[in-house]
């Protein structure tokens, strides 16, 4: 991989030139929200960018309305150009931010627009990338789904008789929807402190804030595409839909869930905020780190709209996650790979619009929670990790947790690829206050 | 009540003086999606209006940015202008269009102006009145709830232990609400055709359409106003938040949705489309038809959150549901009313948000199916007419059915009042064409 003439990129960086991820920013001279890349520790401006014209034709040939999309205070439009575009984008940038660049006097030998276009990281602040018309999370995450599934129903009926035959879902909230970095509020819900006892008539559940308040470590892909209603998305078509990918942790208040779920499945102790790292990370980007999902024995064949041409539907992206207590003690909780999905996004798009299910560009699936085969480990929920609250997580600093408390700090993060083209997705990150009400 | 000058107004008709609903219209002079109202036979166009200073001015003396509100293509913009504005508005219409009107001159008086901006129904197009942020569809239709639940678990274990404490609901499709007459294409999906049996190693699904494509009688709320994210809204504050109503069809595949549902609720047996009707009777326009909800004998006290200032939460709306097959043959096959709620919208809108969860302006909530408690003949649903598909709902033409066919028209209806000052719905309806895929 060739490197960039950008200063001071660490080759640990999860924007090396391999990535190019898009975000939204607003910046001291420039506090609308606009569209920009991550480079090293730089986010490139792509609003200035496409003031200057000689650029902007040399990036975008051809691409009518891309100054207009960078000017936007999401990436909807952009994400809406299509995978060809934001192909023929990405490597236009690579090129301009390469050592070998074909353009030196566009941008690197060119000092003033240097200035104003290339802006350290610390100097900015990033907003949510996308408009997000509708928010559905995926239950994909093969070893989570069956050590909770083993946690309440035992080993030999882990798994619910649909799970291997669809990819099981569910409706999100869109509104709660929140970057890396918004404060998280422990949420107050309706929950049933002991569960009812033999004999007892009326179950007793109490308000207050949740004393079971939980991660779950996702991967979230967002939508460039839409369908007209009616029109299903076929499996080998999907990957034309997809924009890129981000972090997603989607808090989870166990106690409020365990209690309002039956018939219709999570609502409260989900729909309080789920945040999203704020770098998109193109489709294209992650290709070179595809690989085949978690294979399960005896697995019966899935129906043909599920069946994929290619056996890599999914990414080998390193996930970790990180715990900071209020004394500003860091333990890494959990490590686990993407990988451990048994159903690509792909099939959960081909599943999604089956029945005619309109999508929409900017609309995220999440991809549910994460974890590893192994021990706690590499477990992408607290749930798995203390067994509902029965063993501590220890922590740096001889503290210990099942569930977060108010002051703890959690954030994920993901990468692919060598140093020094690392493709990863930056910081999601969200900390706990107390609750509002 | 008064009368209105506008000709020919059916004393059954919905839209009395009393009512007043609005919605998005085109026209043939003016194709672009704008606000009108409703009254008689008549859309009196909203964007034409304002183009008479002096009507506007006498509509609406000190609303900044009223003209500007009636030419977007949604309601939304119109409904966060708040519930002392809408009341000012609606009074001034009633006025404007009475017939001891204090300002004849305005509009009565005015044949050209009366010309262009009272459009017979027939000649205009209706359009979905509001952009949709997020729709939650909630489970507070209480003798549907104890049917559905009785039909699969007995009549002893009918209601869940969670039910009477908290408006159970889930998250819905917003991309997937569309306007009264939109086709809606039966959905293919996976299904299984017989539950497994004893010594069956695996289930068997299959992909095809819906056999069992069903109805759900609702009745929809939207949002005029959000809050902020961690901050609930109080019972009784929740009216300040409420819009409008509107009638919901919540189409069902029955099939698809019993496979899918374990363990996060429906999705794709829901997510395929949902009809609402073109007409937001504001909030205002139902207080005079308030009621009390379903009383259970021996329900424990709600918690304090859900407590109501109020014992008449919810609405005597008359309900009707109309099966027309492709013949033309039509039958009312159920008639309830939307009284038999056992939670309101102000404690549905109160436990949505305990936790936080940030509502915006256009959002809309669902009642859940509505049924009443006596025979087949007061049910919302097919799934309960028919007792999940064992007995036959007898049609007019010597015909019958389970569950939907192609070709068949459902239309909601719904209205309270006197006639001659009937505050109805209009219809909400829909037309079954064969699955695309």
């Amino acid at each position: 991989m060739e490197s960039s003439w950008v200063p001071d990129i660490d080759p640990a960086s999860d924007f090396s030139l391999a990535n190019i991820p898009f975000g939204i920013i607003s910046t001291p001279d420039d506090p609308a929200p606009h569209a920009a890349i991550a480079i090293g520790s730089y986010a490139l401006d792509l609003k200035v960018l496409s003031t200057a014209p000689d650029l902007l034709s040399q990036l975008s040939p051809n691409i009518p309305g891309l100054a207009s999309a960078f000017s936007q205070p999401t990436l909807n439009t952009f994400a809406s150009l299509g995978r060809p575009i934001h192909r023929q984008v990405r490597s236009a940038l690579q090129n301009l931010l390469s050592t070998t660049t074909t353009h030196p006097s566009l941008l690197r030998d060119n000092p003033p627009l240097r200035a104003r276009a290339l802006l350290p990281q610390s100097t900015i602040r990033t907003h949510l990338p996308m408009a997000i018309g509708d928010y559905t999370d995926f239950y994909a995450g093969y070893h989570h789904a069956f050590a909770v599934g083993a946690m309440f129903r035992g080993p030999a009926h882990a798994l619910q008789p649909n799970y291997l035959h669809l990819p099981v879902g569910y409706h999100g909230r869109a509104s709660s929807i929140v970057v890396s970095g918004t404060p998280i509020h422990r949420p107050t819900g309706q929950i049933l402190l002991q569960p009812p006892q033999a004999g007892e008539q009326q179950p007793q559940p109490v308000t207050g804030p949740s004393r079971k308040l939980d991660i779950e470590l996702e991967l979230g892909c967002f939508l460039g595409r839409g369908n007209e209603m009616g029109r299903g998305i076929g499996v080998d078509e999907a990957e034309e839909y997809i924009f890129g990918y981000v972090l997603l942790n989607d808090w989870s208040a166990r106690d409020v869930q365990t209690w309002e779920y039956v018939p219709l499945g999570p609502f409260n102790g989900k729909n309080f905020a789920s945040t999203v790292s704020p770098w998109v990370v193109l489709a294209d980007a992650l290709e070179p780190f595809r690989t085949r999902g978690v294979q399960v024995e005896g697995r019966p064949e899935v129906l043909g709209y599920l069946r994929e041409g290619r056996a890599e539907g999914v990414f080998d992206i390193a996930l970790e996650v990180d715990l900071m207590t209020a004394e500003g003690d860091t333990t890494t909780i959990g490590r686990t790979s993407s990988k451990n999905l048994i159903w690509s996004f792909p099939q959960m798009l081909a599943h999604h619009t089956l029945g005619g299910c309109p999508m929409r560009a900017g609309d995220l699936l999440g991809s549910g929670t994460i974890s590893g085969p192994g021990g706690v480990n590499e477990r992408g929920s607290l749930l798995e990790m203390t067994e509902n609250g029965k063993k501590d997580v220890l922590l740096a600093g001889m503290d210990a947790r099942t569930f977060l408390k108010d002051g703890d700090t959690v954030t994920l993060r993901g990468f692919c690829g060598e140093e020094g083209a690392r493709v990863g997705f930056g910081e999601c990150r969200g900390r706990i206050y107390s609750a509002l009400q």
